[in-house]
């Protein structure tokens, strides 16, 4: 995705950083960033029973064939998860693959009256675009904000896009040309560390 | 300023708004929305002694002269402070004043190893422009950030505010005039609550 971006340079992501920005926060889930993974697998999804402290239900979708995944997909192997909807599985017979993410953190505008969702990422792998998961999970993203009783959902688009900037407004939401990203990182940011006044 | 943006149209903040969104986390400082305010007083201000579970000491500057303070500030009253560093203090006897604000909440990127903050708002009234207010307000954050171990800060800027982006170039920030911003919010938002697929 940051190649995708022409952002190889800033990127610094690691196994570990992933880990400790997304897993180890004592929030729940949209609390602190989070991580929604979409799923696909040949045999349908059993319905789960979540503990009550997490305020998110996974939402299954059986409207799918994925009979034939060797031939769609040429990397399942690398894709296959480790999460089976019941916990973590080491067994590896999981027969269920990562086709796209959303990574989302609880943003404020102090104009507005609720908080909102900051939509960081929402990706899908190559071999299942078209299939309508940038809706579901851009869908998805919007339900849970309402569900919340948030006010917005904001995130950023590249100007060069003009193909996801039409897939979002045709979803309902406002394209706000005038309000570009800046970004203090790196050695620049470090200089702040080291001032006294 | 919201009118300065031209974004009355979308102003819902209350002061209850404020108060629930600011003032009510059970999280410290810089790890939910928190609003960083600027006082000035002709008095010096004490040092305090801030408890050990905020992360945040406040930064007091001396190099000011605000001996006449009702001849630059006509809306002095209005904006006297209710908090005189040691706490809420309702005598109105207090002889500090709002100067401007920052508004900042944790925010993450996926391509970058450690999160960052988000600059929400940044605000100096009118009369007190022009003193280095808004460098020193910009400062403080991006210290805090680095204080907190923290990769980045980001913000968004109205590409027509030539002067607002060259102040933040030469503080060394990126400017990344791709990055647009998108928002679903209202009716739109709420349509998405509603749907079940």
């Amino acid at each position: 995705m940051a190649e995708y971006h022409g952002l190889s340079q800033i990127f610094t992501t690691t196994e570990t950083s992933l880990y400790n920005n997304l897993f180890k926060s004592p929030n729940p889930p949209f609390h602190s960033p989070t991580a929604l993974i979409l799923e696909i697998s040949p045999n349908p999804f059993p319905q789960t029973n979540h503990s009550s402290t997490t305020n998110f239900v996974p939402i299954i979708k059986n409207n799918y064939n994925f009979d034939n995944l060797e031939i769609l997909d040429h990397e399942l192997e690398t894709y296959r998860s480790k999460f089976n909807g019941h916990g973590h599985d080491n067994s590896n017979n999981c027969n269920v693959y990562v086709a796209g993410h959303v990574l989302v953190y609880p943003s404020y505008n102090g104009f507005f009256e609720k908080p909102g969702l900051f939509l960081d990422q929402m990706f899908v792998r190559k071999c299942y675009r078209g299939m309508k998961f940038g809706k579901l999970l851009f869908s998805v993203v919007a339900m849970q904000a309402e569900k919340m009783g948030m006010g917005m959902v904001d995130w950023l688009v590249a100007d060069w896009n003009e193909e996801t900037i039409n897939f979002y407004e045709k979803m309902g939401a406002h394209y706000i040309p005038e309000y570009r990203l800046c970004k203090l990182y790196g050695d620049q940011l470090q200089a702040f560390g080291r001032k006294s006044d």
